[in-house]
This record gives C-alpha cells, sequence and structure tokens, in this order.
C-alpha cells in the first residue's frame, strides 16, 4: 500500500486539503473527477481533459466488461494506454450499474446475475469477478463491490444491503492481488443515520487506503444527503481520503468539501453541457436561449477555459441550434473546468484558512435550482435504467 | 485586387505548384480545402483544423443565410472571428445548394426562388443577393452564383444553362464592393467538350482573380471528369488559380492536378471519418471490422496526424462501436490529414519535377473502390437534396 499515500495539508474545520499519491501521480484534493464511461469522457480528447486540470477521471466496470470486454483492455496494455490518459484513474465496481438494471439483475449472497443492457445476454458479477474485471482494467483506484440499497425501502433491508456489503468488501480484499491498485471500501446505509454509524466505522477498520461514501444523491432531499455525510465523515480516519460517489453539482460540492469530502465524480458536469445548460457563477444559462443570439460575451468572463477564451455565446449557441458536435464539446470543456476551478479554489481557501466565507460567499452569487438540479442529476443517474454511467 | 495575387512558381507537365495570397494568409496550391458548412468543419475544434495544416476552409452561403443569417454573422464581426479561424476562408454562391433541392426550387433569368430545407419559408437568391450575403459573410475568396445544371440534361439545357451563368457571372462583379474580397467566375459546359470551352474561354476573359470549375463529380464517369478538365484548364490564364469544386477523392485529387487544378474541397474525407471508413495509403479500411477489434497498431504507419501518433486501430473501433464521439472527431482528423498531406507532398513532387512518378507510384498502391467511393462521393453531394454540405 505504500503507492498510495493520503496526507492532510491543513483542516479548516471539517474541509480537507490534501494529497493522494497513485502509480500514476499524486492527486491534490479536493478533487472533481471527470467520469470516462466507455474509456473515453464524452466528446473530449485526453489531451483537452488534461489541459483543464483534471488530475484523475473515474471510468465504468460495467460498461467496459461489456464494451470492449476487460480481456481486451488488458491485451492493449490496460486503460491508460488503450484510452491515452496518463494520469490516475478509478474504475467503479459496476455494482451500481447492474442494481440499476431492477428486473434485470437478481441479488444473492454470492453475487449478482444481470442481463446485458445492450444484447440481453446474462452475465454473473461477484465481489471477487468484479476485483478480477478491474484488475484487467488496471485503474489505480479500485472500488469494492457493494449493494446500493434502491431507494426508498425499509431499514430492515437498508441494513441487509449494508451487511452484505460489509462481507462483500471482505470478500474483495480477499480476491485483490495487484499492489499497484488501491482498493476503497464503500460505506452504505442509506437515509438511516444508525447505519451509516454502523458502516462508517466497520469500513473504517478495514485496511484500505480511501474510502468510498456510496447511496447519497439517489433522490433523498439535499439536506438528508448532508445530514448522512454528518454522520459518516467524523467517524472515518483522518489519514485516508474520502470519496463522495456521483455526487456532481456545484453546491453538492462545496457542501460536501465542508463536510469533510475530499473526491467527487459524476455525470452532471458533461450531460448537462451536451444539453447545452452551462454553469455560470450565477448559477445555470441555457445556451439555447433565444436571448443568447446576439451575444458577443463569452459564456462566462471569469472563466479561464478554452471555449470562453475564444467563442461568443452567439456561437455556441448557433452550434446548439444546427446540432453540430462542436457545441457539445465546448459546452463540455467549460462545465468541466468550471467544476475543477471550484474545487481549485476551495483547496486555496482552506490552505488559507477562509473556506466557509469562500463557500458562502459563492453560493450567495450561485442560484442553485434546487428542484430542476436535482432532477438533472437523479435523470443524470437514475433516469434510464439501461445506460448508467455517461450516456446520451 | 492586389490583395489576390496568384505566383505560379513551377510547372511540372499540366501540374502546378503556386501560392495565392489573401487577406488572410498566402495559400500554397495544391491544396485541399476542409468544408465547414455550417461554420465549423463537423466534429473538429478550428485550432484542430489548423493543427492538422489546413490553409484555408470551405463554408457554405445557404447553409448559414439560413442558420444564423448573414447579417447575424456580420454583427458578430464576420465569419472568421464568429468561429475563430484565422486563416483564409471560401464561400460557395448557394447556387449549388438551391439547385438541389430539386421541386423546392424554381429559376428564372433574374435569379432563384426557394424553399428552405429547415421550414420550408420562401426565399430568393439572385446573382445580387448571392454576393451581398456573401459580402456579409466575408470570406476572403467568394463565388460567382452560377447554375449547376442537372445531369444528365440535353445539350440544350446545358447550354442555356451555362449562358445564363455566364450572364450572371456579370452581374456579381457588378454588384461586388469589397475589396478584400476575391470573386471567383465558374466554368459551366457539363460534360459537352464544345460548352467546356466556350464556358473557359468566356471565364477567361473576365476580371477575376481566380476561377471556379462547377458541374463535375456529379455522377458521370471519372473519365468523363478527366477528359472536361482537358477541355477547360488549357483555356485558362496561366497567372490564376483553378479551384475544382466539390471533388475529393485520393485519386480525383491527383488527377487533377495532373491537368492543371491547384484548388479543391469536398466533405468526402469528413463524411467518411464519420461513417468510421479511414484512408489508409493502400485505400479505404473500415473500422467497423471485426479483425481491428485486437490491432494495436496506428490506423496509418505512414500518417503524422494526431489520431495515428497515439490511438490504435482497436480504441477507434471501440469508439465507433459505442457511438463515442470521440470516434468521429479522430476519424474526421485523420482523413482530412490524409488529403493535406497528399497535396503537400504532391507539391514538393511538382516542385521536383518528379510529379508523374510521384502520381503513377502513389495510384499503383491505393486500391480505389471505384463504384463504392463514386457512389459515396455522388451521396455526399446529392443522397439528400435537402442537407447539401456536410450534414450528418
Amino acid at each position: 500500500m505504500n503507492n498510495f499515500t493520503y496526507t492532510l495539508e491543513h483542516s479548516d474545520g471539517e474541509a480537507r486539503a490534501g494529497q493522494f499519491s497513485t502509480p500514476h501521480g499524486t492527486i491534490q484534493t479536493p478533487v472533481f473527477m471527470p467520469v470516462g464511461t466507455q474509456a473515453t469522457v464524452k466528446t473530449l480528447d485526453p489531451l483537452e481533459v488534461e489541459a483543464i486540470g483534471s488530475q484523475i477521471i473515474l471510468s465504468n466496470t460495467y460498461h467496459l466488461y461489456l464494451r470492449p470486454s476487460a480481456d481486451l483492455v488488458a491485451e492493449m496494455g490496460g486503460l491508460h494506454r488503450f484510452m491515452q490518459w496518463p494520469k490516475p484513474i478509478l474504475t467503479d465496481s459496476g455494482g451500481f450499474q447492474v442494481f440499476s438494471l431492477g428486473p434485470h439483475s437478481k441479488i444473492d449472497e454470492d453475487g449478482v446475475t444481470f442481463k446485458s443492457h445492450i444484447d440481453g445476454s446474462k452475465h454473473r458479477f461477484t465481489p471477487e469477478s468484479a476485483i478480477g474485471i478491474q484488475e484487467k482494467l488496471g485503474a489505480d483506484i479500485i472500488m469494492a463491490f457493494d449493494e446500493c440499497a434502491p431507494q426508498p425501502t425499509t431499514h430492515a433491508y437498508t441494513k441487509a444491503a449494508m451487511e452484505r456489503t460489509h462481507r462483500w468488501l471482505l470478500r474483495c480484499i480477499a480476491a485483490k492481488t495487484r499492489a499497484d491498485q488501491a482498493l476503497f471500501g464503500i460505506v452504505q446505509g442509506g437515509v438511516e443515520a444508525d447505519l451509516r454509524r454502523e458502516s462508517a466505522s466497520f469500513i473504517a477498520q478495514q485496511d484500505v487506503p480511501g474510502i468510498g461514501i456510496g447511496g447519497l444523491s439517489v433522490g433523498e432531499p439535499k439536506e438528508q444527503m448532508y445530514g448522512m455525510l454528518e454522520e459518516t465523515t467524523p467517524l472515518l480516519p483522518r489519514n485516508k481520503p474520502r470519496y463522495l460517489m456521483g455526487v456532481g453539482s456545484p453546491e453538492d460540492l462545496l457542501e460536501g468539501v465542508a463536510r469533510g469530502v475530499d473526491m467527487f465524480d459524476c455525470v452532471l458536469p458533461t450531460r448537462l453541457g451536451r444539453n447545452g445548460a452551462l454553469f455560470i457563477p450565477e448559477g445555470r444559462l441555457n445556451i439555447g436561449n433565444a436571448k443568447y443570439a446576439r451575444e458577443d460575451a463569452p459564456i462566462d468572463a471569469t472563466c479561464d477555459c478554452s471555449t470562453c477564451q475564444r467563442f461568443s455565446r452567439a456561437y455556441l449557441r448557433h452550434l446548439f441550434r444546427t446540432e453540430e458536435v462542436l457545441g457539445l464539446r465546448l459546452a463540455t470543456l467549460h462545465n468541466l473546468r468550471f467544476l475543477i476551478r471550484l474545487m481549485e479554489q476551495a483547496r486555496e481557501a482552506i490552505l488559507q484558512d477562509r473556506y466557509q466565507s469562500f463557500m458562502d460567499d459563492w453560493l450567495s452569487r450561485f442560484q442553485t435550482i434546487p428542484h430542476a438540479v436535482r432532477e438533472a442529476s437523479r435523470a443524470a443517474r437514475l433516469n434510464s435504467l439501461r445506460t448508467q454511467g455517461d450516456k446520451a
């Protein structure tokens, strides 16, 4: 595990600035990780993903297992080489995706049997096979195979799913063979405070170099998600990074950091971008709106991205109106840079002991669209049961 | 017209190496011009278009007139600034597009009335308005409004269309007001040798800084197209560039250069690329083919493009199979670079007096797929009457 050292540089309240070392480079936290579901961050070249300051990307095991297959990726030298991304990669376990298949997946104590969303063919994941697949893919950080209980559900079912997740973690740890990959355990427990505490305590005791927090941002009110984080992070070891899985709205990133989270991923910025919804300091801008037709200004005059440095709102709107691919690219690039820069600024604020005022100030300008953002986020994760990951 | 000087550097048989100066830079010929129908070369960022050695791009007046409108482009500072392309631009007149609308266009001596393919609204182009629109767009090279007679047709109709094209050219010359734009006249005459000669002689006498050759590669056998070029170029002034409109297969570029053509444009490379058909020195490679699933080699080991320098055939195939935008980008980039490099090599060969052997050698390796390439080229120009230009 010497490859994987988390250094807590500075705390400001619960907010943390740190560094996490991996075989493909050291990650400065807090960090937002762009999602490259099918071994590509949708619409972008890896050179662009790097140019906007991405330190690590996430890829989806379920999708890569089906296409092109873990064996093929391994044969091509692993995911880094296959997709020409030289920096750290994190793969999920595929668990969230196969459980999202709903009636097309069937769980038992040993694992999950499911049908491919592509051709209906039958497959099976177990904790052992999820680790085996991730070892073939070769990411720097791999995730334990867990059960994310569907919400809403009963306390009893949430408890059963959490306990199975704990048993599966032990099997994942036992199955793991590669020393150049970090296996993260995952805290579950739904929206039950007692279960979140129990799960956090259990995962904290395991010999894993990092900890995921799963099962949140799946439809519950934001306040409930923040509450669950407050039950969880104080029980986690200070010397390991905490990764809040699938969370990606600007306000959730800031609130998560305030509660001790170090890492985030979500398809929200890329998917919103492809739908013409662009982050600006005041909230969101829908580039399809006719009022931008003759606006010579950039999307966001305060942004340092390649889109905002060169192109007008009028041009962006033209590209979306005519359904040109370049529009998807420029919007994706901007939205990702927006979140990455937000985390860079958060880190700087933490190091300067002014995180709370930075966050308050930022949020006072940013008009969240609670319902709309929630729905988009929910859609991004749950809407199409067959297409979990970053799909069109 | 001092802005626009063509310098013939060297002749090798009929093949010419030259330079054409414009307000946005000097173009080394022979040259292939990528098509950016809607103010964007499909899937690419202008920085990428420049990086592959593009010296000039073409944009379509008909499409820009409808969306976002010539007035809007002018208000945004012209096409160069709007799309952030700093080098020369050529716009067509819109004539080819409106005539392609078939029953949705109606010609008279004064101009053409047509219905928009987008919303069916009624519009009218005349020689004067086609020039007015192109002056608003602000390209370096603008084209005369001409009638490209549908093929096959009678000698009589081809003659009438040609004569109208000549009369319209005089009106275009009279209507033109900007000194920083070069207006090219267009030779028509279908596949009638006598009319091609008559048209070439007429256009040669006009005070225009360059000459387009239209109405070819619209379905006639390749040999007939080459024959028409042989009737045309010997009658054109040596001190003006010749632009063969809408021609873009590698073999047609080489055969065109051998017959004294200096400039080419076509949607073929970009459209083929988006369909996964990639140029290689041996012909074409269809990346969807299962045999490339585990091929670690680049598309073309002899290519210097960013795609071939970094990515394997296996990865490209994965991107196409999963319908990822990056696949379209990488394929487009490669195909364009392939043609641009071909013209760079042709120019070098001309300057070294070895063009014929260069071409023979190149064509002996390159397996043309006459029917398939013809059909693709035909499809690219004629298949969808409503979507002339580079459309998906």
